[in-house]
């Protein structure tokens, strides 16, 4: 990726501070002829949202999308259609907490990008994180909503597998019950809910902050996506997903525990499919051999940091070089994890979409 | 990253298969002015080549690289340095032996690029892993090399860190020893060279093979490099590491830790250096803070699946979609993450040499 | 350039069309610190702005850019520094006439794009030319503007050098008559005013339209800036130009000319300058020889089509492909070429930005 | 572009000077399973190849190309066919006469880009002109035979339109005439031969050099290809010949002839075809509406300046800033022109491989 464009064919462009006016993106190679509404796009920005619950951030914005350009209405008043041009959404900012920044301009916060900022620009902007606020997740979202409708039949959906040391056992995952209006963490396991609820309410409490791990998986992939070495899907898709804010590890299939196993446990076996395609009896590979995708689900992972903005007390330096002590006041979030479950769907579409519309330009192949 | 192109300034384009005449890479974008030796760029080379022990592929190649543009000679005979014009690095593949892969062509081996290939391509170069072949990473390898001498100061290694289930101890790690003669996994840990040949050559005579862990460690990167979001340095690193065949995952820093632990254990605290820059307490953040590197050094780590290059019988079908069951023979690497480790520090340089470059493109600022 | 974006390191992605809410672009790899208010972005922009005379469309917009990202605002309320993050800016569209549109949706009108994008997409958005809409130039506009702004000493000027059969006399050349109020035409030679007029009223009159010529020149240019073949800077400047609207042909220096004369004609001689640097004693290499810069002014040249809106009737088809007789109404430019003169300027300048950026970051070297 | 690599989904890479060992490309992104010989690509470079009349360069190559990867051998021994991966292609480097160039490594001579080279590297290649050596088309030329081979039905072809001040009559207009035994000029007007060849005669013998206009044009493009603004394939075709050393300037259709003349004139009208499809009744567009292909043949123009490698002294400077006069020994083409019919083909073909593809991608489309 180069500067703040991503993919290769579906190009999303993002732009957008935290308390500039508004944040955005520009979708560039759409396909002509999508179909959709403000109102698709708005209901997977409504799942990102803040304040929903009290384990997320309790800043109040309506996230409102604005599409600007690249399409066409039809008669219903309310249908949009692509017409292959740049799509550009946008989303004011609302609720830019007035504040008095001055304290925070001059000194760095341990586990924020505070000091590398200004090691590379020489000066940030400062007011609530700048450009690496959550907020800009927003139009990742946007532009994963539309990516969604590339490819025919292609289902992306995303979970919360761990909070801190807290797992959810697989063996009660639910797909149903991640959106399910009970369930605040986005997690596929009911019986996880109470136990990510009392750690979290307890670290909440303690004005800390924990990480958290978020499984994305995409149905309806069609075998022949991707390339052997550079363009591999895989690689594409975890590059999406280390550009998410805080993510520090990223995987693809069993990922690191392919490290540890040998190659007659780790090898998908198959049989014939009826169609003359193979019926894989395993998805060590989460659906991406070689690079190309296999036709199996695309299974993806990443860990999510904990948020430094924390109230303990922590060692540091200000601008001029001095020994400070930093605490973080104001509404953040106790895992931010929780709200990267939508964020991470979408760049997983993203990448997937790119691939499609670059394996059909190469080999001349779509459905 | 698209095609077989990766880079925005210091650009790598590589080319070639296993059973081709050559391998080679495109080196565009170097500064002008750098001085090395072909003897620089093979000393590297050897030290991924295949042969060296037996827990590695017995494929002999002799990995000679020749240099075929970008550089003017200077009188000493051995001197070359960069005109600022593409690099064009060659490998010739001598030790292709020749044998009947009829069979192979017409089966899809589990574990194996084969099927998606097909999938993608409608054909596939079946001779020895054709573009999939590990010998590709020599050119990564060549291209490093180059890139290690961009950077003033720039210091790059490798380790691998555990085979399968044996992971070597932390407090053993010594730097020195890594390239040690007596060592053949370019293990930091001494100890873990007995039971590391003992797990292989388990393995080995098994007909199996393992995955395994490599740590990349890059000091001497000056604070800056990077950007917020999209170019994240991180990222780019990952995106780098996972282009490489085989590997699962990727993390950086803490990685998956990070996930696990609370915000005051995991940002790392700074105190006041004497020149003005910070020191930090520990390094969690592996080197990357919001996308921008710290001055701290930078460690990735990658998971490498086991090759699926084995003897024991494994279910799978064939291009007419028949059931069958495929083992392979030929020369493999019982463990391929082992001579990933150069390949490794390779894809990490280039990363580095790239936002070098890019940081000192868009913000004037040198070392 | 791929897609809607353009440049390397200095990279504009623009958006919208005539018909949409809004217009705009999004300036990605600025240096940071770079300091301007909005008035100066506002400034270029009222030089393209239409309605502003006789001899071009009379459509009344505003243009009034909003900065939506990317900078800091200072303590004075008006100067924005830019952050080194995407600078978003955004021109709503507010002259909209209301009107049917549904005639020109079903008909192909000749010498416009109407045909190959509906061979293209399927579909087209047909109000107002759509993306295709000379509206489109204003965020071309508004990018060069901060591109000016990159290079210390870069000044960048351009003129309209003939319309139609009618040429300016090189002899009465005064850049500083260019912008005078009395000056309709961008044009450089006083003496051609009252000619362009009466030309131009006639063809208005007629229903008619006619091309034009505009030359651009860049002073303060650093020797230096390009490459020897692919990235050459007379390249990227050319394709810059060629990106824009009706604009059939572009040249650099004598360009076309060089084809007729001889070596020794062409090639500019120099002589030591005071300072180590040459002195050029010609400038048919327009500033760039082998794709580099020289120090020199950097000239080119382009031509644009007259615009196919006109009111004689004209043999077509339909898309059910009938046979039809089309003529134009609306609001339309006699004369495109007027108002491409600031757009020239600002796709040159964005050029210069971008190859002062990447030269300083494959080789060191600032101004 | 960016660097020496052209094309997004089709994509070029080329290296090498006139006196390292070789040449070379690499294709990426090629479809798979093209079929092709060495002996295809041999004959498109056999047009270019130097030596052939005395109004070319005497260098003696015999330009051998040899295939290194990405395509798989048939049992015929002679067909190669394309795997998708990236395909290298390379010719050595045979006919460099030693020689003693210390004398030219340190003077700057007019009209070469020795003193811009020196400026932006601080070094530079100067045995045989280096990186800006005519003989880096052959590489665009070896690359331009496969990209011939992407579109179904295309042919791309090129012709010389003036020397100097001499032009073809295109009344004479004979394609077949162009690739005549006893034309060595590329032109198709078989009464030009006499007046080139005793133009070019005078030329030669005075120790001068001429320009030239070569045009290109390309039957059977789909309709639909390219972009409206950014991506117009008129840009990329003008950006892949200004890309070709020398090059001076560019134009599409009718070119810098649409600007004088008027909308009536100017616009090609249409009438139903048979098919539903526009039969356009002149071509003044050449080929190109809006950005975007529509099906009539592509024509474009460019003008090359004559080679600045003189027998007539002309004034100069050294790299110690003192005046010195320069002429160029050795051998060099009297109109280098003339050889860029091919090579401008080869730009021409790769370009609409490039937007074919890319539309493909986009829309699904295929011919």
């Amino acid at each position: 990726m180069s500067h703040n464009t991503f993919g290769h064919l579906f190009r999303v462009t993002t732009w957008g501070e935290s308390h500039g006016p508004a944040i955005g993106c520009v979708v560039d190679g759409c396909p002509p002829g999508i179909r959709f509404t403000t109102a698709d796009i708005q209901a997977d920005l409504d799942r990102r949202r803040p304040g929903q619950s009290r384990f997320v951030t309790q800043r109040r914005e309506p996230d409102k999308v604005k599409i600007l350009s690249g399409v066409l209405p039809e008669d219903d008043g309310e249908t949009l259609v692509t017409t292959g041009t740049p799509i550009s959404m946008m989303i004011e900012n609302v609720d830019q907490r007035s504040k008095d920044y001055s304290d925070i301009a001059e000194r760095y916060r341990p586990g924020h990008a505070d000091y590398s900022y200004d090691a590379k620009y020489g000066l940030r902007d400062y007011r609530g994180g700048g450009r690496s606020s959550a907020r800009e997740t927003a139009t990742r979202v946007a532009a994963g909503a539309l990516a969604r409708r590339i490819v025919p039949g292609l289902v992306v959906r995303g979970a919360l597998v761990s909070i801190g040391e807290k797992e959810i056992d697989r063996a009660n995952w639910s797909w149903d019950y991640v959106g399910h209006h009970d369930n605040p963490f986005f997690t596929p396991d009911p019986k996880s809910v109470p136990v990510f609820a009392d750690y979290l309410d307890e670290i909440r409490k303690a004005g800390s902050s924990v990480g958290a791990v978020v499984e994305v998986v995409a149905e309806g992939v069609p075998a022949g996506l991707g390339a052997p070495l550079y363009g591999k899907l895989d690689q594409d898709i975890c590059a999406n997903l280390m550009s998410i804010n805080a993510v520090k590890g990223v995987e693809i299939g069993n990922g690191f525990q392919a490290a540890r196993i040998r190659g007659e446990e780790n090898a998908d076996e198959m049989r014939a499919g009826g169609d003359g395609k193979p019926v894989f009896l395993s998805n060590n590979a989460g659906g991406v051999m070689g690079g190309i995708s296999t036709g199996q689900p695309i299974v993806a992972r990443f860990a999510v940091k904990p948020t430094s903005s924390i109230l303990t007390p922590r060692k540091s330096i200000d601008r001029n070089g001095k020994d400070i002590e930093v605490k973080t006041k104001g509404r953040h979030d106790p895992c931010v994890g929780i709200r990267a479950v939508p964020i991470g769907e979408a760049m997983l579409a993203c990448a997937i979409a790119d691939h499609y519309l670059r394996h059909r330009g190469q080999t001349g192949k779509g459905e």
